[in-house]
């Protein structure tokens, strides 16, 4: 189990990787970011990402899987509570057939003054496709209980 | 039609409304975000959520599809390109039954240095819940087409 003493700046950790089809793409977008350049292969040629696109927040949601499933995540004592995001990018767009991976770094620490068992870590999340081109960054905070509070 | 010269500060947006059942909640979270205070209704009693909670990532993503499908997001010349995502927060979670309702709001526009036919302009989004409780906010940078480049 990793408790907020154990994370510590520097540490990384690297995540599984997951493949995303074409129909994976059209199906997070028609329920969740349903436009053309997501879901339609013709017209996404003529749109600014030439050709199909993923949405941003499917690059998010399946990082978030990555993460959550990693060494990492399976061993952060309480789970992985996001306090929020700062700092998103997606540099490129995640491609039909791109296969992607995800590396997590303890940036900082900070003890919580509100919750004295819990601590705040900040992380930065860098994915990448199988030309490890970067196609999404955040910074996420999260809160990680204290192993001797 | 909108254009960037028509998105000036001070603009807001209402969205339609989503309600999001118990089903959904499990379905998100299986795909994106397995963690059993998204999955298992009985285990999230004990967890931080006191009950079952919705993924931060879906009521990002709900709240993605409410803008797009909104007449502010039909109405962008380009369509809702983002350029990133900062301060998202998500101040208490989406629960089963919840009905969500976004509000876009136009921050500032600044004209692109790099390509002179287009705008970057910051909005920011606040989604709540029917009780008027904010459940999720963030500040999103979107390429905007200049009507007269």
């Amino acid at each position: 189990m990793l408790y907020f003493e154990d994370l510590t700046p520097g540490l990384s950790f690297a995540t599984a990787s997951i493949t995303l089809s074409e129909q994976d793409i059209h199906a997070f977008a028609k329920q969740y970011d349903p436009q053309y350049f997501h879901i339609d292969n013709v017209r996404a040629e003529q749109s600014v990402f030439a050709g199909l696109a993923a949405s941003g927040w499917q690059t998010s949601s399946v990082t978030m899987k990555l993460v959550v499933e990693s060494e990492f995540g399976r061993s952060v004592a309480n789970g992985l509570i996001g306090m929020g995001v700062d700092k998103m990018r997606w540099p490129r767009p995640t491609r039909a057939g791109d296969t992607l991976q995800a590396c997590v770094e303890v940036l900082s620490g900070k003890r919580s003054s509100t919750r004295p068992e819990y601590g705040v870590v900040k992380l930065r999340w860098v994915t990448r496709n199988q030309h490890q081109e970067e196609v999404m960054s955040l910074e996420s905070a999260i809160w990680v209980a204290l192993r001797h509070p």
